[in-house]
């Protein structure tokens, strides 16, 4: 490709509306350009890259023995209706009628469809198992489209769906697709974690979550420092280790009229804040206990799923008011604690642990110092209820915990019978009975996974891509002053025709531009290697080699060059 | 790929409600499935054919220097109602409106979205011409659809926009399009025409349509015996050759009281039907002359795209009513007539070198026989008002049409500055001036591809792909009771890891069936090659091969395959 007859493209100025770096650098690189709110034109620079990010997909999921097929856009409602889910998605789902006032929607995802389509065509467990999949639009009406493709309506995803007559069909599938994930984010050169997930609101038993780690991510990862275990945050197992200490101290009943909070208490009383517990109110699942106590340790975070999955806790989790705190408890929230508290209680492990401890007396501006279980108090229900932190042991037993901050690009399911059952998804069984089909399903956001890309390798210059696999182009040819060197312009478009001969992508800047200029763009849109044709050099025999990644810069002579370039 | 591990879903009946070749044999083979009206499931015979088609265009177009772009399929209507088709378009154009109440629609057609993708990237006539193209799902909300893939609502389309400075520029990529897509066309092994078509609705001044030659084609393409003339019927001149023969009789009034049509005229006085005329009346365009009669052969159609176009007929054409005929010409539509009409008559070039012809007198129930111009009445204006026929002579003059049904399957158009006026996309022209962008428009229906070539070729055994490019497999590993024969077994299973190492599309069918059963099924997709393993042969040393096109068999020595299986 020569610039010149290339849709370059390129800003200098980032963008005012773009707050993430991959939105920004995907502007200023020429790859996309908004439409509409959440609706993106692919420029040529960046369809280059999907299409092959898309390619790379496409072959690790046939090599997976995954079988491709395409579903339409447009989705009937009636097998929304049927699956339920018509009434249950709320305005993300796109619906509309056509021309003779029939219900449609923009699929926003495909469960439906494929397991409409098995129902009809598959009729007998020796045709199972199968893995279908496709690379298709998607559309997500979302209350707030943002960051670029991180985040847009019309996007593109390569979405499986595999189909059992057991369980353990579906785990070896399953484990499959985390192979086959594993290989794609590898093969793409990603930093990624596999992450244990919660299967929320699409229904299953086990799912995965694959994070792309990057500070701009809206997800915390957590991930062993010595062993493969990972999480997403909200499911992360918070381990205690350790003895309780003998208590030291007496039971101290303290003013602390200006104590609000957990970190005004420790900073005027001079305590560690470890030393310290939040008490929280939530409702409970049982109307005889319409309210329960959580504790936790000050310096921790309550993990709301985790509590949520109590059975004494109502779910969904709901805090109770002030009002109804103080008129059962007889305090405010900035005095609660598990002492005298007439409340059914339940405390974080690491609660558990601690010894002459600080807590709100149920008495407004006062708390106990130097609290002891099974001195002061009974021991209540333990159970796991906080965030992990940075450094926690490994639920694993092995190493400690690290968080990291990830970008969801692939998230697996296994999904049951969720879909099947609703849709009457049957197979005649081993023993000629008819058999709901158990399913799983697999998912990656292609548009998502060049965005997760950017925000993991790019530098002050622009994009580094993290491999050239999925570069828009493999290599540059940045001919110094080609519009007034005869030798230069002669020596830059033959290595151009060979090059392109050697079916290697190429990027030719023939444009009248300062080399300046030409050097910035192709490093803002991340060709990995650059081939700087100088007039002195050339007649020193010579081309500048320069790399992207790691910016060095070496002299290759020009009987060497063809071996350098293919040993690139 | 092995049937076992495959969606294969083939039909041994044809399904009552597929009307065309295309459509049962893509229903059959498992190529697609309905999903509602217009909407069809690709399923994995499909996609395989289906992205190797993508795969050829997207080849083809990169060598002419157009560049990918992708444009989302939802579109904002604000740029519809700024080319003004919001108005213009009927119930085809899908519109919705997103959850924050905005109207969009799902693109039919992309020349407003690239239209301003344009305007806002490209300021200086430096930048052109430019060739972008996509291949994308489109939408087309049709009253009627059918045909399966020949008429869906839902499609995929290779569609693209140049942009130009000036007409010159314009014809240039107008007819290295014209030659890209007969490089496609030739290239997926399609016998085709590029013709001459109208412009239409969508604007413009020259286009071609490229068809594909089918019985089942909804249009009819005229083309020479001897040169490359070739036009769609609309557009197709008629000409006529030869001198208009001296008078031979005396004009005859004849009573006709039976004779309401030309066919029971010519039949009951043993005319020959060249001899007759037919006058048809349509509404005029100037008020002085609000009815015109156009005059043609007895046996030949009027061309109504033609009789729209001339200076003194309405646009859109309009035939008059039977009443409004009656009152002013004094007789009915069966007893028309050039002599002693008292409204202006333009007549066909074929007509105009009549002599000795009959027609209506003008008089209810009569008939003038041996008319002759300039004898009994004037010649009125003449004109090409008539569908060539079969025979006719070919207008640039080398040797006579030919008619046939064809299917069209591109179609390219100058579309001059009918988008970039109205969405005022300019570029600062070589004076410094702004200067409104000339376009030009090229569109594929890639999956309308599929059912063509499948229209076009096929037997009553099933599909015969016209390349091996395009086929699902390129091979079929047939083995004859392999869950019988050890010999048989390891050979085939032998034979297709060899081939996939080689890279070779095989498709080894391991099914539990009986080998009549396989045959069918591998020639109803259209496998171009076969090879049967059967335990006799082997012992013999040999391989059976079959070819799908020409059904030729022939032995293979086992030593032998391998070159055998390079040669096709």
């Amino acid at each position: 490709m020569r610039t010149s007859k290339y849709l370059f493209s390129t800003l200098k100025e980032t963008p005012n509306d773009a707050q993430v770096v991959s939105h920004q650098l995907m502007l200023r690189a020429g790859m996309i350009r908004p439409l509409a709110s959440g609706l993106y034109d692919w420029m040529p620079t960046g369809i280059r890259v999907l299409n092959k990010v898309e390619k790379i997909i496409r072959e690790e999921m046939n090599k997976s023995g995954a079988i491709e097929v395409r579903m339409p856009v447009t989705q009937p409602a009636e097998l929304w209706q049927e699956s339920g889910r018509w009434e249950q998605y709320g305005p993300e789902l796109l619906r509309f009628k056509d021309r003779g006032e029939r219900d449609f929607v923009l699929g926003p995802t495909n469960e439906e469809v494929i397991t409409d389509l098995v129902r009809r065509e598959i009729s007998s467990y020796k045709q199972l198992p199968l893995n279908l999949y496709q690379i298709q639009i998607k559309f997500r009406d979302e209350v707030r489209p943002r960051f670029g493709m991180m985040r847009s309506r019309e996007f593109i995803m390569k979405d499986s769906y595999s189909f059992h007559t057991d369980h353990a069909s579906l785990q070896e599938t399953y484990d499959l697709m985390y192979q086959t994930y594993s290989n794609i984010f590898t093969r793409l050169g990603l930093d990624f974690r596999a992450v244990q997930a919660d299967t929320g609101a699409i229904g299953g038993s086990a799912s995965h979550e694959f994070q792309v780690l990057a500070q701009s991510g809206e997800d915390d990862v957590v991930f062993s420092t010595e062993s493969d275990f990972a999480a997403n945050i909200e499911l992360a197992e918070a381990v205690a280790v350790g003895q309780r200490a003998a208590p030291q101290k007496a039971l101290e009943l303290v003013d602390t009229p200006n104590a609000k909070t957990i970190a005004s208490l420790v900073e005027q009383f001079s305590l560690p804040i470890e030393n310290s517990v939040k008490t929280l109110i939530v409702k409970g699942a049982n109307p005889e206990y319409p309210l329960i106590a959580l504790i936790i340790r000050g310096d921790h975070e309550l993990n709301e799923l985790k509590a949520e999955k109590l059975a004494e806790v109502a779910s969904p989790l709901e805090f109770a008011e002030e009002a109804e705190i103080k008129a059962k408890i007889g305090a405010g929230v900035g005095s609660l604690g598990p002492v005298n508290l007439n409340i059914p209680a339940i405390i974080d492990r690491s609660v558990a642990l601690m010894s002459d401890f600080c807590a709100g007396a149920n008495i407004d501006g006062k708390h106990y110092f130097n609290i002891n279980w099974e001195r002061d108090l009974a021991l209540p229900k333990i159970a796991d209820l906080r965030n992990v932190v940075a450094g926690d042991p490994s639920p694993d037993g092995k190493g400690s915990l690290m968080i990291k901050r990830g970008i969801e690009v692939g998230h697996i399911f296994q999904l049951g019978t969720k879909y099947s059952q609703a849709m009457n998804a049957t197979v005649q069984g081993e023993d000629s009975r008819p058999q709901t089909m158990i399913m799983g399903c697999y998912g990656i956001g292609v548009t998502r996974v060049v965005a997760a890309a950017i925000e993991q390798h790019h530098d002050e210059r622009g994009i580094i891509w993290p491999c050239d696999e999925i570069a828009p182009f493999k290599l540059a040819i940045v001919p110094m002053n080609m519009h007034k060197s005869e030798s230069v312009r002669e020596f830059a478009e033959q290595l151009y025709v060979d090059l392109q001969a050697r079916g290697i992508e190429v990027i030719l800047d023939d444009r009248k531009e300062r080399p300046g200029v030409m050097f910035a763009d192709m490093e803002l849109i991340g060709v990995p290697h650059m081939l700087i044709i100088g007039e002195k050099n050339l007649a020193n025999g010579e081309i500048e080699y320069k790399n992207r990644r790691n910016g060095e810069k070496q002299m290759i002579a020009k009987d060497q060059l063809a071996a350098f370039i293919a040993s690139l």
